[in-house]
Parts: C-alpha cells; structure tokens; sequence
C-alpha cells in the first residue's frame, strides 16, 4: 500500500504532480497531509526523507522522494496504467516537458506562485514571467499539434507531463492568464479531471495561510 | 548517430551531466560545442529545441532536450549500459537522487558555480550553500553504506545518479571542499572515470572567461 506524503493543497504545486498522476491513473494510496513551513512538517518528513521535501511516496517502508521520481516509480510498478506515452518519441518528449518544469521557468513560479483558492487577475508581472507564460503556451500548443491526436491532453491520453503542468493550469487560472484557442482547451480539459476536481475541492476547504506563498494578499 | 548539443566544457554543469553519463556507458555520440550566452548558442539551440536551453540530444533529427530526460532516454535506448541500477528499489533511489539535484541545491548552484580549471580554495561560503554541502556528502555517505556494494559509485556500478553528481564532485574539487572517509572516497572514484578526465582535460582546454559564472575572479 502506498502512502504519499504531501504539503497542503491550496499552495503545495510539487505536491500536486504525483498525487494528480496517482489519482488520474487510478493508483491507490492513503494521503498524509503534513502542513507546509510547520515543525510537524520538519519531523515527519525528516524521519522518511534526508531531502526533507514534500512529496514523498512511501511503498510499505521504502521512500521515494521528488516529484519526478515518484512518478517514474509509479510508471514503472503499474504499466498497465500507461502514465507516460506509449510511443517512444513522445515519451521522450513527455519527459523533456515533465523535467523542463521540474528545473525550469523560475521567474513564473516566483511570480504565480500556486494558490488554488485565489482569484487575482490584473497583477502586472515581470517579463520575465510572462516570457514563461509566452513559452509554457506554445509548449502546450506544438505538443497538442504534435502529439495530441487521440484526447485532449498533450499527448492524446493523460501523462506525467500534464499532472506536471497541472499547477501551471491552477496558476493560470488563479491570476487570470488569458487563454484562447488551443491553449484554453487544453487547460479546460485540465481543469475537468476529476483528479483534479477532487484536489481543487481540498483546496477550497482549506484555511491555512500561508505568508510565504501569498505576495499578494494580507488573507484570505 | 546521436549528437549531444553542449555548452562549454568548463562552466556548463547541466552539459556535463549526459555528456558524462553517454561516454561513461560507451554510447557514441557526436558532440556539437555551442558557446554559453553567445549570439550562436541562441540561434542554434532555437533551432532544435522551445527550451532554449543546452544540453540537447539529436536522434536523428529527433530533438531530447533536458539533461534528465536525456539520460532516461539513453537508458531506455541502450538497456545493455545499464544506465539506471538493475533493481527497482535501488533504481528508485537512483531517480531520487538524480531528480532532487534537479530541482534542488539552489544554494550551492548559486555560491560555487561549476568551474573545472579553477583552483578556489577558502571562500567564505554562506550558511545555505553549506547546508547544501553537508547534505550532498550525506546523501553521497548514505547511498554508499545502503546500496553501493559492489563498486566504488553510489549504487556500486556506475550510474545517471554519479553523472548528476559530477558538477558536484568537480566544484568540491574546485572550491578544496574539505572531504574524508566515504565522501572522499566517492568522489576520488568519480574524478577517476576517464569520461570524468576527458571532460576535465577538454575544460582545460577552453580559454573562454564568463564573466556571469566567476563571481571570484576577474580573468582565468
């Protein structure tokens, strides 16, 4: 059985990747919510994980942590579940997607940083932030050209690569990003998972504050 | 015919890590040296890959970018160089490690950039890059007493995780990161990989001084 410890849900976007992958591909384990920037969270996470980071899968003892990793983890133990394409060429490509955001576009991440309760279009960000905006949409957009024949999603069916953007989606959504065409179709089929229905609806019930991920408002 | 599209030698940790983990496994690849933040990097890397970003991996005209993905792929492609250890958990592990130095370590990224010929002992590094340090040599010490038997790499033979720990091992090397036991075993053991020594001697080889890598230096 597999546990995956994960942040809170409003603001925990690392969080969000493989519990969205798991859920979307039907794979079934107990959530442990261990509240972000809190000492609960320092020593729980210190006794599964020397990263002491959120996520972290635990498979009966063993740990696997990172995002990324844990996804792969779960591609490889449950093929059946197909979490990457199945074709090579766009498997490699959904990995350069996946991994591009696992280190990548740090400027959108400052500025939008995940906040799935807010609404709070109209905020003028860095242009370094919107040149992300700029390239994660034509990312979605020459991948669904690509690659999307078969579904709505980057690579046809759901993939690593879309739970990977799914906090981009939340975020996008969040500060009112405009979106039309191809791109807004993308996010809406996003947005219409039930996983990620489910995880919106955690984050709504949600109270927590938390000041490090909110430079735009004083509460909520 | 593979061709593995690379920033300098001396300053490109992010290059470094496939171009090591592809020689280290004996697969062949043409190398195509584009200078970092040159006029030339942007309008070749541009034509092969949205990132923007070396390293890239040229299938063909197939484009791989990200150094992660990269080295999924090789492992994928070339099962017989055993890129990734044989068994799962380890393999899990392997991916932990690789992921997390990612995403992860900003701090010491930021304070001891790589640079292969440089001989910087004795800076005053700030706490979170020391953290940083104290981490890496005991994920590096962990890794070895859980998994490494049988080689002297963190999961015994070599793998992806060692070639993601190269810049690491280098900058040590560069900044006389004070190291014993287990830790300066690994790292003696990486220095030694003649992929690990080609690459140094190439490093050598530059002249290029980047102004935006050398935070402690006004020339070579």
């Amino acid at each position: 059985m597999y546990t995956l410890i994960i942040g809170n849900k409003n603001y925990s976007s690392w969080s969000m990747r493989p519990w969205i992958a798991l859920r979307a591909a039907g794979i079934a384990f107990a959530e442990q919510k261990v509240g972000l920037f809190t000492e609960a969270f320092s020593e729980r996470v210190a006794q599964v994980s020397p990263a002491g980071l959120v996520p972290v899968l635990l498979d009966g003892d063993f740990a696997v942590w990172d995002s990324l990793a844990i996804c792969e983890y779960a591609a490889e133990r449950h093929p059946e579940a197909a979490l990457w394409p199945q074709d090579a060429k766009a498997r490699a490509r959904a990995r350069s997607l996946a991994a591009q955001m696992h280190s990548g576009f740090g400027a959108l991440r400052q500025a939008m940083p995940m906040n799935v309760e807010a609404h709070l279009p109209g905020i003028e960000f860095p242009e370094a932030a919107r040149t992300d905006v700029a390239r994660v949409q034509a990312i979605w957009q020459e991948t669904r050209a690509q690659f999307g024949q078969g579904g709505p999603f980057l690579f046809g069916a759901f993939s690593i690569a879309d739970a990977f953007f799914a906090p981009v989606v939340s975020r996008f959504t969040t500060y009112g990003i405009a979106a039309a065409g191809p791109v807004r179709e993308y996010m809406d089929a996003v947005l219409a998972l039930p996983a990620m229905q489910e995880w919106t609806r955690d984050a709504l019930a949600e109270a927590t504050f938390v000041e490090a991920d909110e430079p735009y408002r004083k509460h909520r």
